[in-house]
């Protein structure tokens, strides 16, 4: 019975990945989680002249961990947020790491791939929506 | 024509992400992709009892970019590599950035939360596979 | 004028890092800025049989941008905080991003050098001490 | 006399880092190893309309374990490099991660202070200068 618990646990919290969430500057992403393999959108609240784009998100889940990508197509960038399933007092929230990837011209890549890449941290809490 | 050439150039470089690519740790990783989604694999060479083990990939490309995740079941890690392929003397390789969370133990994740991301920098090349 | 009072607002800016700093763990900084070059101490509330021990600093300070390293000697690691001052609703914090290396043995490097570093993000708010 | 090489040893990788660095796109750093304190300065070639100009450097060594900060004073960036003196066969060299900060002007932190951190690796080998 003990692990059959366990194991239940485990299955809920990967499903509690299933849902809306938003971050601290305001985007929203919706994650569905089918078996580990993520699939949903995200909704940028930042640096993009259209807010109501969505772009596709791809990723894995596993027990409380998250790691998932999105394609900002046609802005030249892609993000890979990579952290965990935790709560606060506030209730759970995700807490990742995330690296940016811009497009460097190509002719410029000996130059600027250096600063290709910018790094940030981001908390998703529930959405309510 | 500038711009047709333009476009053929950047398909050209989407699909260069297809195959057998290998890390300066020895990791293997096999890339599929379709049409921007990247499906594909994961061997690597550190940290694990298996060595032939084959850990499940997906991501997006998009132009020369590309941002994968891997799902180290069973191991209790997952990490997301972040980057952009370019060239140097030697020839072409993906240049990123990664992050890895590892699982921390509910009851422990108010003392150790902060230290479960691991953060590095791997090259990929062609490994002639 | 304008610009006398520009001078004086960076002025003041950069003596703001000057006192004691307290982050979302509980860890305690104090910062000397003397011209732009930091002196201080960091004792840390996480992972350490001692927690009274405090930690020398040293490091850059420039209009509202920071970046500090700390020695933690005796437990093999060292860390460097990178960010910016900033301001939000509940007041002026310090928003970083951290890189800790921590000590691997000589004869395992080959194979752990690509797990030494840990990757974060830690806010540090006036602890009013 | 075990116990006395172990130390022996420790103290001469310590006073490695004192010298002339250079790194895989062409920056030069010199560092002055005073008993586990840092100075020197760093010297870019990238992105910098002088490449004459050199900026001081702050840090700590300890063991093979090093952190340093380079304020571009003058240019709105400061850069924190973490990391570890190992060797490959082409000899010693310093692995890294680093992260810059560059300036946001204050009425731009709400919207841009999310990508105000540029992420990366750099690896530094003697400059036999």
């Amino acid at each position: 019975m003990i692990s059959a618990c366990a194991s239940a646990q485990t299955v809920d919290k990967t499903d509690m990945f299933s849902g809306a969430w938003k971050n601290d500057r305001g985007s929203h992403v919706v994650i569905k989680n089918n078996d580990g393999l993520l699939s949903g959108y995200y909704q940028t609240n930042l640096g993009e002249p259209d807010k109501s784009a969505m772009f596709p998100l791809t990723g894995f889940a596993q027990g409380d961990q998250i790691a998932f990508t999105v394609n900002f197509k046609g802005y030249g960038s892609m993000t890979s947020w990579t952290g965990q399933l935790t709560e606060d007092e506030n209730g759970p929230y995700i807490r990742t790491l995330w690296n940016l990837t811009r497009d460097i011209a190509d002719e410029e890549e000996p130059d600027d791939m250096w600063n290709s890449i910018t790094a940030g941290a981001s908390d998703f809490r529930p959405s309510g929506e």
